[in-house]
């Protein structure tokens, strides 16, 4: 195994000491293992995400002032213990209450939904949205229901973007919902990524195959399949994603996603015949961002979300933050 | 060979495409392969950098307010010809005058100076900095000199800022020199990437073996050592780094930069490392960027970046700028 790693077992904590050195605004619990921001506005909403670690920037790095407030880091693929989030909800209370958002794994979603559960017998105002948005399996490995994926960060940009403007705790989880019932996601890899803790790759491909809709966790995905060109892989993708929600006509943010391994020329060229397949199905693209977002160590591989938007969406996702992940 | 690609021979055009489809302030021109900004401000030096694609976000991804103006994308690790960079030149041209950042390979080198003198002898205002901040090698493979890798981006974004202050060029290309003089890098991988055209690793190392020093183009370096832990990793890389120059007391910039196929969450345990190594020595980090900044395509490994500091570069390195790839 080759990686920049002292003790696997303090990859994570090491990862999180690393983070709040960079970014001056944070501070991080050691005990429980989150990161926070300094400068808590207890005038707005706050907002939690977070889960197992091995996603960054994806959350810790989605937190500044117009997205999140506070990340709790599990150990790598593995969700964070209910007291770890129980304990973030307290230091970064506001009189506004605070939004947990959670990806769609059977472990965060009950370790979060058992935190919120303690924190409101607390007396603290505590609401939750779950994530859903990758269309590749109704049901998977570690899931019931649609895996939470990529899209899980526009979810934490606009939610964030509303809370930063004041708006309540019941608008804010409104507004959340809102991208969750109109975000989708699809995955692909060409190979495994490699577990510290365990050393060993996580699944095998052989040297001509590709994983469609595998998870940000290497479960599974749909089915696998031969190389194809970058277009022909691309459109298959948005083909998947465009049979489960009505895109017509609208106006939509793409988002193309490396899963860690990927080289940025790659994406930028998926970015590319995304672009021109979506035109062409009368798709505007009025938002596009291209880079590490939500990633799988060092995963060789893409993700894809579209985000139906609308006027209010549209106008929250361009408020600026200043959180250094989304760039 | 697994990758996101199309034609091979068209990947950075592709590529370009993407770029400019994902920003909407750049154009880029298709037939001399170059990107550049919408708005051009007369009134300001304009900056342009480049050299062969595969390192992105450099150069493309610098080029925004208070960064470049034009980035001059040459095939995959292949020097762009002097008549792209010429028509660069003439593109972006303001009435201040234009600086080119060249990154020390001798056949980058050689087609900006040529480029320099043929817009000189058309009446232009043209300088040009070599960065060479690799402390690896003082001659290498592609060579006469150091190299210059990761630094580079610190040329781009203090003169950059520099100029938007509205400085003269001869004033911009001073502090671009004293950046320069300032700035030192020490690179390691854990194995190769794979150049599109060919398909072929651009070297091997065995399981346990990591090349110290190797160059952003899979150049070889120092020597082939065994895997170590991070925390001896990065003391023996610094101590490579401050074996050249005298840090003592000093106020640095850490740049800890993946080469485009390192986890995120081990560039972070690398700055903590760094972090820590670094206080013990007495030399004060009071600016500091953790991530994917000088790629090279899908290689594993990192580079360290030290950027000595005075109270000038520190304020123009922490000026504004949008340019996408600075986050």
């Amino acid at each position: 195994m080759k990686k920049i790693l002292n003790d696997p077992s303090k990859a994570v904590f090491e990862m999180m000491e690393g983070i709040v050195n960079e970014n001056k605004n944070l501070l991080m619990n050691e005990e429980m293992h989150f990161i926070y921001k300094k400068n808590i506005d207890k005038n707005k909403v706050s907002l939690i995400s977070g889960g197992g670690s091995g996603h960054e920037p994806s959350h810790a790095g989605y937190i500044g002032n117009g997205m999140l407030d506070c990340a709790i880091c599990g150990e790598i693929f593995t969700s964070p213990t209910p007291d770890m989030i129980e304990e973030g909800i307290k230091k970064i209370k506001s009189d506004k209450g605070t939004l947990l958002i959670v990806k769609n794994y059977s472990g965060d979603v009950i370790n979060f939904e058992l935190a919120k559960m303690l924190a409101k017998t607390k007396g603290e105002k505590v609401e939750m949205v779950i994530v859903n948005d990758d269309v590749a399996l109704e049901e998977s490995t570690y899931t019931n229901g649609r895996r939470g994926v990529a899209g899980t960060i526009f979810v934490h940009k606009i939610a964030g973007a509303a809370a930063e403007r004041g708006w309540s705790l019941q608008k804010v989880k409104k507004i959340a919902e809102k991208v969750i019932e109109n975000v989708r996601t699809i995955g692909m890899s060409f190979g495994p990524c490699i577990i510290p803790q365990s050393g060993k790759s996580s699944f095998n491909l052989n040297d001509d195959e590709i994983e469609m809709g595998l998870g940000i966790h290497g479960e599974p995905g749909i089915r696998r399949e031969k190389i194809k060109t970058a277009k022909i892989l691309v459109k298959e993708m948005l083909d998947i994603i465009l049979k489960d929600i009505d895109f017509n006509n609208s106006r939509i943010a793409l988002l193309v996603n490396g899963l860690g391994g990927t080289p940025i020329m790659e994406l930028y060229i998926a970015n590319k015949d995304a672009f021109d397949y979506l035109n062409k199905m009368g798709i505007k693209i009025v938002w596009n961002k291209v880079g590490n977002y939500m990633t799988s160590l060092e995963m060789p591989g893409m993700s894809l979300t579209l985000l139906k938007l609308d006027n209010e969406m549209e106008e929250l996702l361009n408020d600026k933050t200043d959180a250094k992940g989304w760039k």
